[in-house]
C-alpha cells in the first residue's frame, strides 16, 4: 500500500466511474422486513437481535455496492448506539468492506486535544497487531471535527501520514442549522467556515499525492451551494466529501462547483440508497436488494452529466 | 432519581466539599509499575494486557477518589484506542464508578446531525434494557461539540431531559491552539466562543433545576482567563467544567471567575492526579495510590481559598 489515500481514492473513482460514497447508516427501525422481521415482531429493546439484523443488512449492502462504487462511509453513531457490541460489529464490517475491495471512511467526527487526539487516531486509523492472534483493520479515512484548533488536528495528520490514510475535516456541514456557527462573518468579511478552510489549506498541501490531490479532504454539505465555490477555491487540493444528496435535498446539479475537471469530489448518499425499498419510485423493482442496486445506478446516472460537463 | 443532573451535581459538590472532577485518562505507558509491570516488560502491542491493566488501575483510582470528590470524567479516547474491548471496559468502569456513588461524565465530545445525534445520545446517555438479561448504565452527563449547529444539540438535550442527565457543551477549550477557531472576532465584536455561549444560554435556561443551575453546562478551559468572566456572564445558569488545571498549567486562582458565590463550577484534573507517583513533589509519600490520594487532597486545599473567597 505505497499509494496515498487520495491516490487510491482517485483511482477507485476512475475505475468505478462513479464519484459516489454510499453512507452506511443502519437504523434498525428502517431495515427491510426480510432482514429484521415485520414491524410488529421487531423489538427495539432486543439489542442483540438488532445488532444481528444490522450486521446482516450491512454485509448484504456492501456486497451489492462493491462492484458499483469506490467507497463507503460508516456512520459510527448507529453502531455506538449498541455500546461495545455495536462497536465490535462496526470493526467487523469495516474489515468486510475492505475485503470486498471498497475504500472505507469512518464517519466518527472525532476531535480532541493533544494525546487524546492521538488515542482517537490510534483507535480509528492505525492498523496493526492486536494481541497475539489478531490484526486490527481500521478505516482508510475518518471524519474529524476541527473546532478545537489546528493543533488538535496534528495527531490525526501524523497517524494518517504514517499509515497512508486520510482525513475529511468538517468545514461546512449539510444540516439546516449549520449556519448558526459556521456561516457567521468575521471582521475581515470571511465566514467562519471560509476561515477554517484557509487555515486547513497548508495542512492539505502537505499531503498531496501523485494524483495532485491531498489525503486531507474536507466535508462540505452538498446543500451549501452559496459557499461551495468559495470553499473550493480555498482548498484546491482537498477531495470534497459531499453529504446531503438525496434524503437531505441536495441534487446532482448542486454538487457541480465541488468538482475540478470532473475530479476531486465524492457525493455521499445514505438513506436514499439504503432504504430505497421504502420509496414509491422503486415500487415494483423487486426486493430491497434490487432497490439498493437500482438507487446506486440511478444516482450514478444522475451525476454523470454533472461530472462530465464540469 | 427525580432530581436533575445539575441538582445532583451541586449536592454532591456540597457534600464532598470539593468542586473537583477527577479525569480518568488511562494511558498504558504511564501506569504505575505495580499495575502494569516494569517498563521493560510492558508490551504496548498486547492489547488485552493493556486493557486489563487499564481496568485494574481505573477501578483502584475510583475507589481512592470516591470518598473525596463528587464526580469523575472518563476520556473515551483512551478506551476507544482498544476498539470494542476498550469500549466494553469503558462501560463497565462507568457502572463501577456509579456504584461507588460517583457522578460520571463521559468525555466523548460527540456532535452530529439529526437522527445521528439521537443515536449518539442513545448510546452515551440513555440507560435502559439491553437484551433480556442486562440493564445498560451510561454516564450522568457527556461532553458535546456544538460546531455543527444548535439543531444538532437538540437530540442530546431531548435525551438528557428524558433520562435526567446532563450535557457539557464545548464553548472554549483549554489547548494552546484553541484560539485558532474559537477566539476569532465576529463583526459585532464578540468572539466566536462568546457567540456560541449567547446562543446556548436560552437552551440552558430550559433545563434549570431547584439548585438554580442548569443541566446544560459548558466546558471552558481553566487556562482561558481572558474570556472566563465574559463567558460566565453570558451563561449564568450553566455549571462550568474547567479542564486544564495542573498538567496543562492552570492554577486555582485562574478558575476564580468561573464560580458564582463559590458554586457553579468544577475544576477537572487528570494527569496531575492519576500520575502523581511520577512527580518529584510526591516522592516519599508512599505507593502510587497514596500519591493519588494526596494529589486530590492537595488540589482540594488549593481550591478552597478560591472558592470561599469567590
Amino acid at each position: 500500500m505505497a499509494e496515498t489515500f487520495a491516490d487510491r481514492l482517485v483511482a477507485a473513482i476512475d475505475q468505478k466511474k462513479a464519484p459516489i460514497c454510499v453512507g452506511v447508516d443502519p437504523i434498525f427501525e428502517m431495515l427491510p422486513d426480510a432482514v429484521a422481521g415485520s414491524c410488529e415482531d421487531r423489538d427495539a429493546n432486543d439489542a442483540e437481535g438488532a445488532i444481528d439484523a444490522i450486521f446482516d443488512f450491512t454485509a448484504a449492502v456492501l456486497k451489492i455496492v462493491a462492484p458499483l462504487v469506490p467507497v463507503v462511509k460508516f456512520q459510527s453513531a448507529y453502531f455506538e448506539k449498541y455500546y461495545a457490541e455495536g462497536v465490535e460489529a462496526y470493526y467487523s464490517l469495516v474489515q468486510e468492506a475492505k475485503e470486498l475491495g471498497l475504500l472505507v471512511i469512518g464517519d466518527v467526527k472525532r476531535g480532541d486535544i493533544g494525546s487524546t487526539a492521538s488515542a482517537y487516531a490510534a483507535g480509528h486509523l492505525a492498523d496493526g497487531p492486536y494481541g497475539e492472534q489478531d490484526e486490527m483493520v481500521t478505516p482508510d479515512a475518518i471524519t474529524v471535527n476541527p473546532m478545537l484548533g489546528l493543533d488538535t488536528l496534528e495527531p490525526f495528520v501524523k497517524t494518517a501520514k504514517e499509515y497512508r490514510k486520510g482525513l475529511f475535516v468538517l468545514v461546512r456541514t449539510s444540516n439546516p442549522g449549520s449556519a448558526d456557527f459556521q456561516d457567521v462573518l468575521l471582521q475581515d468579511g470571511r465566514s467562519w467556515s471560509e476561515m477554517v478552510a484557509d487555515k486547513l489549506a497548508p495542512v492539505a498541501e502537505g499531503m498531496v499525492g501523485a494524483s495532485g490531490f491531498s489525503s486531507i479532504g474536507a466535508v462540505v454539505g452538498a446543500t451549501q451551494t452559496h459557499t461551495m465555490e468559495s470553499l473550493r477555491k480555498r482548498l484546491p487540493k482537498s477531495i470534497f466529501l459531499l453529504p446531503g444528496y438525496g434524503a437531505q435535498g441536495a441534487t446532482a446539479e448542486m454538487t457541480r462547483a465541488a468538482f475540478i475537471n470532473g475530479q476531486g469530489a465524492i457525493v455521499s448518499a445514505s438513506r436514499s440508497i439504503l432504504y430505497a425499498h421504502r420509496e414509491k419510485k422503486y415500487e415494483g423493482v423487486g426486493d430491497w436488494k434490487k432497490c439498493v442496486e437500482r438507487a446506486v445506478v440511478d444516482m450514478r446516472g444522475d451525476l454523470v452529466g454533472v461530472v462530465e460537463k464540469a
